[in-house]
C-alpha cells in the first residue's frame, strides 16, 4: 500500500493562483463585453471595404504547430501565431462570407439573449443565395469551423457567444444553483431524488449562479454506472462530497462547472475514471486541457485536480487480478501517446503508464464490485482521499 | 397541408384499455412479490435435487419465431414457447451455474434493498471456482443473458429486479417526483433551471412516486439540442407540457416513466422525432414496443402514442426543402424493413415510409430553425397539436 503522501506542494498553489488571476477577467466577460467584441471586429472590416482595402479577418492557427503547455499556469495552451483571411481571394471568399454569417448570428443571439445549438446555428444560416444555386452552407462542418474561428478572433468560448453543443454529465450534492436566464429557478441538488440535475450545455456565470455549496470535494466519475452506485450509497452526503457524473468523455458545460467549483469555491478536485488510456485521457482533459481547445484551457481546465483512481496498484492492493481486462492494441497505442505528452512527464504517471503497458490490463471502476457493492463507498474512495493517495 | 384529423378512434382507447387492464397486477408487483418469485423458482430446483431428478430451470424462447404483435394490446410481445436448460447436461452445466448466481444476487438485492448495474452483477459474481481455473463468468454477455433468462423466467423485467443498465434521458415541467427510496426527495421538475431532472435507470412505482402532475401531455423528444430549444423557449409552461428528452433511442428508465405518465395519469403521449427511420424507429419502440424487449412490452410501451413529426408533409408545407440531407443507403434499407413490419402497415404510414424512399431525403428535428429558433415552439408544434395533425 501506498505511503501517505501529499501531492498539494507550494509550486502548485502557485499555478493554480496564477491561473485564476489569469483568467479572472475572462471570467466575468458576458453577453455585453462579447458583443461588443463582435462589433469591433465587425467596424474594423466595414473600415477595410469604406478605405477600398481587401476586407480582413484574423484568427488564432489551431494546428499542434501553434500548440504548447505553460508550465506556470498548469495548461495546454495556444501560442500566438495568427491566420489572416481576406474576402477578395477566391480561396477564402466562401468561408469568409460563412464567417460574417456567423459573427453576425452570435451578435443577434447575444443582443437578443437567445442561445442556440451549433446545429442550429447551421439550419439557420442555410440558405441558398439570390439567384445562384450557391448555398452558404453545404454540411454542418462548415459553421461549425467558422464557429471555432469567431471563438479564436474575438477569445472567448462558443458558450459566451450564446453558443453550445449537446448537453452531457450529471450533479449531485449540496450544491444551491440559480439560472438566472429562466425564472430565477432556485434548487439544491441534494433534493432531486438518485437522479440528480442534468448539466446544461452552458454553465456561465451570468446564466448560471453557483449560489452556496456546502461541501469539502468534487468527485468527478467517469461512469454514469459509478455516480449511480455513489448516489445510491449515499456517499455525498456522508463525505461532505459533491458528485459530478461525466458519463464518459466530460462535455464542456461539465467542465465549466468542474472548473467554477475549484476557481470560484476552491474546492479540490478528485478524478475517478477506470484505470485504462480512456480513463486517463479523460483525467488529463479536465486537469490542463486539450490540445483541440488549447486556447480555451483557462476556462476550462484545473491545474490542481488529482486522479484517484483506478491504478494498477489498486490491483495489487486489492486482489483484484482476477476482474481486470486485457489491453487491446489501441489501447496499448493510446497508452505510449499518453506517455510522451509533457503533461504526463512527472514520475508517478511515467510509472503507471510504463506498469500498464508492461502487464498490458486495464481495470474498471465497476471491477470494485467484485469486494463488495458497497467497497467503493465505504473504504477505497475514504481512505485514498484520508490518506491524500493520489496520482499528480 | 393536412386536414384535420382525429387519430384517437374508440378501436385505440379500447386497445388502451386492455393494455391497462393487462398490466396493473404486474406493475403492482414489489420487490417482496419478486423475490416471493425468484424463491418459488429456488424452491423448485432444490426440490428436483432432493428427489433425484435432473435440476430445471425453464424461461422463455426470445428468438423470432416466438415474437408476435398483438393487435388487441397494440403491443410486440412474446409467444408462448418455452426452452428447458437442465444442470446435468454438459453444454447447460455452466449456464445452468450461472444463472443460479444471478439469480441468487438479484434476491439478495431485492431483500437488502440494494440495486446494481449489470455491470455490476458481473464484477460481482465472478470469481475463480474453488481449486479450479474456471471463472464464473469470462464476459459480461454471460450475465447479461442470466438476467435476461431470469427477467422471463419469473415474468418481470430487470428494474423490478433492482438491476438496470445505464440511465439516459431528462424530464422538464410541472411533474412532482418523490424518491421513496431516498430520503424521500420531493421535487418538482419545472423549478430545475434549464437543466432539468436527469431520468434514473429504475423508475419503478416503488422507487419513484408521481406525486403530482399539472399537464394536458407527455412531449417526448428524441434530441437533446431539440429538448434544450424548447425548454429554452419556455414551452412546457405556456402548453402546459411535459417535455421527456431522450437523447436518441430512449433508454427503459424513461420508457418506463413515460409508460407510466400514460397509464397511471392519463396523459398522451406526443412523439417529436428526426423525420427519418432512426426517429421513425425510436417512435414505434416507445409506441409499441421492440422485438429485442418483446416480453416486456406491457410494462413499457404507450400503444396511445401519436407522431407529431418530422414529416414529409411539412418540408413541403414549411419549404424545408432547402434543409434536408439525402438518404444514405443505411437508411434506406432501414425504411424499407420498417415498411414491412406489421405495426407501421396502416395508410399513413405506408404512405410517409414510401414517400421518404421515393423522394431518399430525411430531415431533422433542428432544420426548423431555418424558420426561425422560436418556430418550433411557436407555430409548428402548437398548430399541429391544436390540429390534431399526427402520424398514428
Amino acid at each position: 500500500m501506498a505511503k501517505k503522501k501529499s501531492f498539494v506542494k507550494k509550486s502548485e498553489r502557485k499555478i493554480s493562483k496564477a491561473l485564476s488571476k489569469s483568467v479572472a477577467k475572462k471570467e466575468k466577460e458576458g453577453p455585453k463585453e462579447i458583443a461588443a467584441r463582435i462589433k469591433e471586429v465587425a467596424r474594423g472590416i466595414v473600415k477595410d471595404i469604406e478605405s477600398g482595402r481587401n476586407p480582413r479577418f484574423k484568427t488564432k492557427q489551431r494546428g499542434r504547430g501553434n500548440v504548447l503547455f505553460d508550465e506556470k499556469l498548469g495548461i495546454i495552451k495556444l501560442g500566438d501565431k495568427d491566420t489572416t483571411r481576406t474576402f477578395l481571394n477566391i480561396a477564402h471568399a466562401r468561408k469568409f462570407l460563412q464567417t460574417m454569417l456567423v459573427m453576425s448570428k452570435t451578435y443577434e443571439y447575444l443582443t437578443n439573449n437567445k442561445t442556440a445549438s451549433i446545429r442550429e446555428v447551421y439550419y439557420e444560416l442555410k440558405h441558398t443565395i439570390g439567384n445562384t444555386k450557391e448555398n452558404t452552407f453545404e454540411d454542418q462542418r462548415e459553421s461549425d469551423a467558422c464557429i471555432v474561428d469567431l471563438e479564436h478572433s474575438i477569445d472567448t468560448i462558443r458558450e459566451k457567444l450564446n453558443v453550445h453543443a449537446n448537453p452531457k454529465g450529471t450533479l449531485y450534492g449540496d450544491i444551491t444553483l440559480v439560472d438566472r436566464q429562466h425564472h430565477n429557478d432556485t434548487f439544491n441538488c441534494l433534493k432531486l431524488g438518485r437522479g440528480g440535475w442534468s448539466i446544461m450545455s452552458r454553465i456561465e456565470p451570468h446564466e448560471i449562479e453557483i449560489k452556496k455549496v456546502n461541501a469539502k470535494y468534487v468527485l468527478v466519475i467517469e461512469t454514469s454506472a459509478m455516480y449511480e452506485r455513489l448516489v445510491e450509497e449515499d456517499f455525498a452526503r456522508k463525505n461532505k462530497a459533491i458528485l459530478v457524473g461525466t458519463g464518459g468523455q466530460a462535455a464542456r458545460g461539465t467542465r465549466r462547472l468542474i472548473h467554477r467549483l475549484h476557481f470560484e469555491h476552491k474546492l479540490p478536485v478528485y478524478v475517478f475514471t477506470d484505470g485504462d488510456p480512456y480513463g486517463w485521457y479523460i483525467y488529463s482533459v479536465i486537469k490542463q486541457g486539450s490540445m483541440a481547445l488549447a486556447a480555451h484551457s483557462r476556462l476550462l481546465a484545473c491545474p490542481e485536480a488529482k486522479y484517484i483512481g483506478m491504478t494498477l496498484e489498486d490491483v495489487e492492493d486489492y486482489g483484484l487480478q482476477n476482474v481486470t481486462e486485457k489491453m487491446k492494441p489501441g489501447d496499448i497505442k493510446r497508452a505510449k501517446e499518453l506517455l510522451a505528452y509533457e503533461w504526463f512527464k512527472n514520475k508517478p504517471w511515467q510509472k503507471e503508464l510504463k506498469k500498464a503497458l508492461q502487464l498490458k490490463i486495464r481495470i474498471e471502476q465497476q471491477a470494485l464490485a467484485n469486494k463488495s457493492l458497497e467497497f467503493v463507498a465505504k473504504e477505497y474512495l475514504p481512505k485514498k482521499i484520508k490518506n491524500r493517495e493520489f496520482l499528480p
